[in-house]
């Protein structure tokens, strides 16, 4: 696996497709913290969140005959509507499985980007199961939300991105989750400059990632409680290439509380009147928990998605 | 006056200081209005309003001997954070004017962006009657919010930018308030191709300048509500130059309710995860009560900004 060539790579093909975010420099944070604060805003990404930077890498990469006979994926986050994205865009085909338990105006939101939505089972484990099941057996490629190094690659396009947005990095703060996020950015910016510190950012409550790290090995099935940051909350293959990647690449690791992501999910769309989902808010409150290390620094934040519920925001207000 | 010229000149001088902002084609309104929609998303503009592009102009266009001297404005709104922004960006000093009884949180905002402000007075036109004395007894430059040729070809220029983003426009919704970017936008856009219709959008509560080209006369102390569009509410300067304009440039009028304001600003947030302020949900409820005129069109709503209270959106949610 060769991140710094996957990277380019991925760039030029999916460039065409995606936006190049903003690197907004932040006026409130860089005073909050004595730094000069830049947010990467994946949050204006289409679809609301960096992951189709990844979809649109691994569907672009496929075959004319696998395209032919479709994709398969399940989701009813980010990453199913990230699939869909990428499958309009490029005129292909695929079908979505989702659970018909899953919140109706996530389904809705994917059947409206005009994939194929096929409902299935009891809980969104049942559907992604089957669904892989169904990719076997009727030959078709299954498009994995992290495993996956042309998934890596493609995220990793946001660190591309922010060399060529910002003359000197000194330190980027990034949302775990199965990690392909950070895997693909720090193992670009890695390869650039080895003195970029990347942090890996995750709420005490669902630290999968941060946890196998410190055991030495990947513990998948660690348990978790509910967090704020369901972008990123849950179990990990246990096969999954990012743990060594992670291994590899993450300088340092940041937890924070239920409290911390609400407080600063609340003051950044009370100072920046954009919306963040949780795990973007991970990033920003681990930053500004340490922000004591980075005085003068090149700080860069990746703000991840935007995709927030009505009522989750109000129970934040 | 002649927009068609001021327009391209104001894109030179301001284009290094502010953002060319998507024009997101949006899936959802598409479908709900049987059209090809497209969101022009100044909400994402430096500090979240079109604001700043006719700040900028204005003050690019000073002589050095007035720049030296320093300007003056007075506003804790959109307006007041986007003639901070634009003295920041180019390095330029003036002075801010707020009532010291406006909202902490507006004064903090204009106040980080690095601008001098001066509490005076009761309310907001006590502290802009004083402001424009004071400019004038010292022979300085009053930057006004709309009632100004580089104002308005400051915000024109989102007009020059749409023109080049999209093919074909058929019809652009612009929300009203003293009618500067409506007739930038309309003025430019009409010099281009006559044919593209420009509807004005108001609140029912606060409808001063629809009320006047009504009347054939500019009243512009006609009494307003309290609105949730507060980015539009308010009087209009008797003199101003914009009435004219926009009896020039206006094609249709369209006014909508409190309540659409609300039902419209909830639902886009909760379909497009970005944050708006009621002023540009103004133009999607009056796009949406008269989308039966422009099925099939190429449809343009400007996303005019950002800047809504935590407080307020905890009550629309």
């Amino acid at each position: 696996m060769n991140i710094e060539n996957e990277v380019p790579e991925a760039h030029e093909r999916v460039k065409s497709h995606i936006r190049e975010t903003y690197l907004e420099k932040s006026v409130f944070y860089s005073e909050k913290g004595d730094a000069n604060v830049y947010l990467k805003c994946e949050n204006l990404q289409h679809t609301g969140s960096f992951k189709v930077r990844g979809a649109l890498n691994k569907i672009l990469s496929l075959s004319d005959k696998e395209l032919e006979r479709g994709v398969i994926t399940a989701s009813t986050g980010n990453h199913g509507a990230a699939v869909a994205f990428a499958l309009r865009q490029i005129g292909a085909k695929g079908t979505v499985f989702v659970s018909p338990k899953a919140s109706a105006s996530k389904i809705e939101a994917i059947k409206r980007l005009g994939a194929e939505v096929r409902e299935y089972g009891d809980d969104p484990i049942e559907a992604e199961n089957f669904a892989r099941k169904y990719a076997v057996e009727n030959g078709l490629v299954y498009v994995p939300p992290y495993n996956d190094i042309k998934i890596i690659g493609g995220q990793g396009t946001i660190g591309f991105e922010i060399e060529r947005q910002l003359d000197k990095i000194d330190v980027v703060f990034v949302s775990v989750g199965g990690g392909g996020l950070i895997a693909g950015i720090g193992g670009y910016l890695k390869s650039i400059d080895p003195e970029i510190k990347i942090i890996g950012c995750s709420p005490e409550n669902s630290n999968v990632m941060h946890q196998s790290i410190e055991m030495g090995k990947l513990v998948g099935d660690l348990p978790s409680l509910p967090t704020l940051s369901d972008g990123t909350a849950g179990g990990i293959e246990n096969d999954s290439i990012t743990f060594e990647l992670c291994q590899r690449f993450v300088d340092e690791w940041v937890t924070v509380s239920e409290d911390e992501i609400a407080k600063n999910l609340l003051e950044f769309t009370d100072t920046h009147h954009q919306l963040i989902e949780g795990s973007a808010a991970v990033a920003i409150a681990s930053y500004l928990k340490t922000k004591e290390k980075y005085t003068n620094k090149n700080v860069v934040i990746v703000l991840c998605g935007a995709n927030i519920g009505i009522q989750t925001l109000k129970e934040i207000f």
